[in-house]
């Protein structure tokens, strides 16, 4: 019988560690990135996992011709470590031999191993496949990769356990038309627009809970804004005193991955431009006062009393930032028509919830606020917009034997990532967008 | 301008901070789970984050009756802290008062607050909001996010970039029936049975990358195996030199979330009874080799040379822990004809397949091996199967422009958290399980 044990066959060293063999011959493996000729050598371009690692070619020290290996060959090349102060990696690789592991049968159509893509945004996305390869385009798919790492780590310091509740639901939480139906067996389901009911419940489980998972949006809206399928970061914690400690503990979050960002991810950062804030404080402003605000600073008539316009969301951010050097801003107390079923009235005031949401860059990135656990009162509340309450009853279980008070929100990963890095269309930071027109790739 | 920072209004303390605060009158929040009465004092048990923590009720020292307090109330009480060593926080609260922030409407219709949960199955799930409040059940998530967060760190350590695919698409990755079709503005889409063709072409991308989310399969079967959404821990590496690589790799990373979770949920663990293996390798056997094997132990007649049935994986791991003590084992080399067309086939042998299951204690908890990365290959492939290759160009895009040689698996997580306690069900370790007759809650 074969025994599998976990020593690593692998001999092949990291482009990162290749500055601890200098003066050896080692293996590294990647993908023939782009092979730039220079008079008498050339630069061999190594797409490797973490890194692009830039190699040497010359007929001095390379055993082959240089038309013996082509762009988009996968190798194993060795070669001796020389030191070299300015590299980036403080050493660089001579290229001795190579071994060819994987071919392209022709070439792409798409030129993706220069500084930018020169292309247009739907043959961005119709190749993605291949146009992620760009050095630019996935150190930004890294860069959220790296919001994943210091969202989580601030979960677990601070106590939340990460739940895994069903995509597949028998109603939505999130209300309206905006909801993808599928046939399960003969009976009509749903896409979970959001994990609201399970995050809810949950709360009298572990008291604080986190998921990070995609939520399904049936919206007709082709906007630069909108996808129909989104990662949501999404939390939720018991024994609030009220909606301020949420705003409290996304502050936090915030600026812990922001922070994580800055010390795990500078090479990223830097290749993409990034200006990542750094969080002290974020100024909030009640929804009704920043309508006011809009209007007066810019002389704007106010037609849509119940929400923002795009518009609006973006002169906010700009007369925030230039009052308070921030650029973010948590607007609150939304009317109660404008919310779902679940957010918490504010006693002094039942038109308006006691809900937020947090702008950054002019764009809605995150929707929150306390919700209701009082049974008597969410039942009353259901009862006010007619709602069928017995089609709640697992939901409401939770309330009915007791559930503390609450809050959460959702923040969208795609629409953080986007504005960290100044895109104009949140299709730039999805992998692979979904959206009224694309199914594909 | 009201400005949020990140400054805790909260001074409630966590019971695992108490032993630091001997001798101080101080706050602690969560729901009173338990009330025992005692002679002369009780014990008031508080479901908080992490665990459940005792506090101590007397007429000497509290400053209200004890029938004013009832269970399911979420509490604030405010107390003494005494040393006392038989505690497992090394400190008892001596309860002082207590001010309510939530209440229950209603005695729960099932008991969660015993030691174990006296009811069927179909109780456990219907009632699964405040079911998953008992001790015990609460215990299985905790470790389950204990498996994530152990996996988790085990592959940023090894370099994998984490991905978020799309789980709406255009066509199946596994082939066959079992898969959901939804109404997408007017196309027919699906939901991703895996997230196959994405880790593929992203090998192509980041070399290794991994994905824990939801998966969906249409199974008509109602098997105490089988569930219909799943959460799936899925990698892809590249530059493998065969599929033995990525056993390694699980089994580095299966040693490594093991450990993980003795060092960090030794409570949990000793709550469910749980006996983690300690892995240092894991035995691996052919699937034709497997089959005689467990024919010619148990003199069983073999009735399917195709695949095992379930009756089998458990007589095989029973034969190979008592040979090699081991409740691992790998199953190498399936059936070409049992495989999806991206299975990588044999050199040596083309009607099998580089492709392996690994069984844990009795049942299938991974499938996984070597992908085809070559583009004549693969169409090859999907022409002798007479598949449409045209449908699958977004995929083959990959190929056609280089892809290295790679590989991975799909791990369920509720399969790998079930067997680790010894269930004979997988609902039992799925927080709300979705099956052919369930949908709620």
């Amino acid at each position: 019988m074969l025994f599998i044990n976990s020593n690593t066959a692998c001999s092949h060293i990291e482009s990162s560690e290749i500055k601890n063999h200098i003066g050896q011959i080692v293996k590294v493996h990647g993908v023939v990135h782009k092979i730039r000729e220079m008079s008498g050598f050339a630069f061999v371009i190594l797409r490797t996992k973490q890194a692009m690692f830039q190699c040497v070619y010359s007929q001095e020290f390379s055993n082959f011709k240089l038309c013996e290996m082509k762009e988009n060959m996968g190798v194993i090349v060795s070669g001796e470590v020389v030191s070299d102060e300015r590299s980036r990696t403080g050493a660089e690789l001579r290229i001795k031999d190579f071994e060819i592991v994987s071919t392209s049968i022709e070439e792409p159509p798409v030129v993706f191993n220069n500084k930018e893509m020169a292309c247009s945004l739907e043959i961005l996305l119709d190749y993605r496949p291949i146009t992620l390869r760009n050095a630019k385009e996935r150190s930004i798919f890294k860069l959220q990769a790296g919001i994943c790492r210091g969202v989580r780590e601030f979960f677990d310091q601070n106590n939340f356990t990460e739940i895994h509740s069903p995509k597949i639901v028998y109603s939505g939480a999130e209300g309206g038309a905006n909801i993808f139906a599928l046939d399960y067996f003969g009976r009509r389901a749903f896409l979970a627009q959001s994990p609201q009911f399970y995050k809810q419940m949950m709360t009298g489980v572990f008291e604080r809970i986190y998921e990070i998972a995609p939520v399904f949006r049936a919206e007709k809206h082709d906007t630069s804004r909108h996808i129909n399928e989104y990662t949501s970061i999404d939390f939720e914690m018991g024994f609030i005193e009220n909606f301020y400690d949420i705003c409290r503990m996304e502050t936090k979050m915030l600026a812990y991955a922001f922070e994580f960002l800055k010390s795990n991810y500078a090479e990223e950062l830097s290749l993409l431009k990034a200006n990542i804030p750094t969080i002290t404080e974020i100024p909030s402003i009640k929804f009704m006062e920043a309508k006011e605000l809009i209007s007066k600073t810019y002389n704007r008539e106010i037609t849509d009393w119940e929400d923002f316009e795009p518009e609006e969301e973006k002169l906010l951010c700009e007369i925030i930032k230039k009052q308070t050097d921030c650029e973010l801003v948590f607007v609150t107390h939304y009317k109660t028509s404008k919310r779902p079923f679940y957010s918490m009235d504010s006693k002094e005031n039942p038109e308006v919830t006691e809900s937020f949401d947090l702008l950054f860059r002019g764009l809605e990135i995150t929707t929150g606020g306390q919700r209701i656990n009082d049974y008597n009162m969410q039942v009353e509340k259901m009862q006010k917009r007619r709602m069928n309450v017995s089609e709640f009853d697992d939901f409401l279980m939770a309330h009915k034997y007791g559930l503390p008070p609450h809050g959460g929100l959702g923040l969208g990963l795609e629409r953080l990532t986007g504005k960290l890095l100044d895109f104009q269309n949140i299709r730039l930071s999805t992998l692979f967008p979904r959206d009224i027109n694309r199914l594909t790739p």
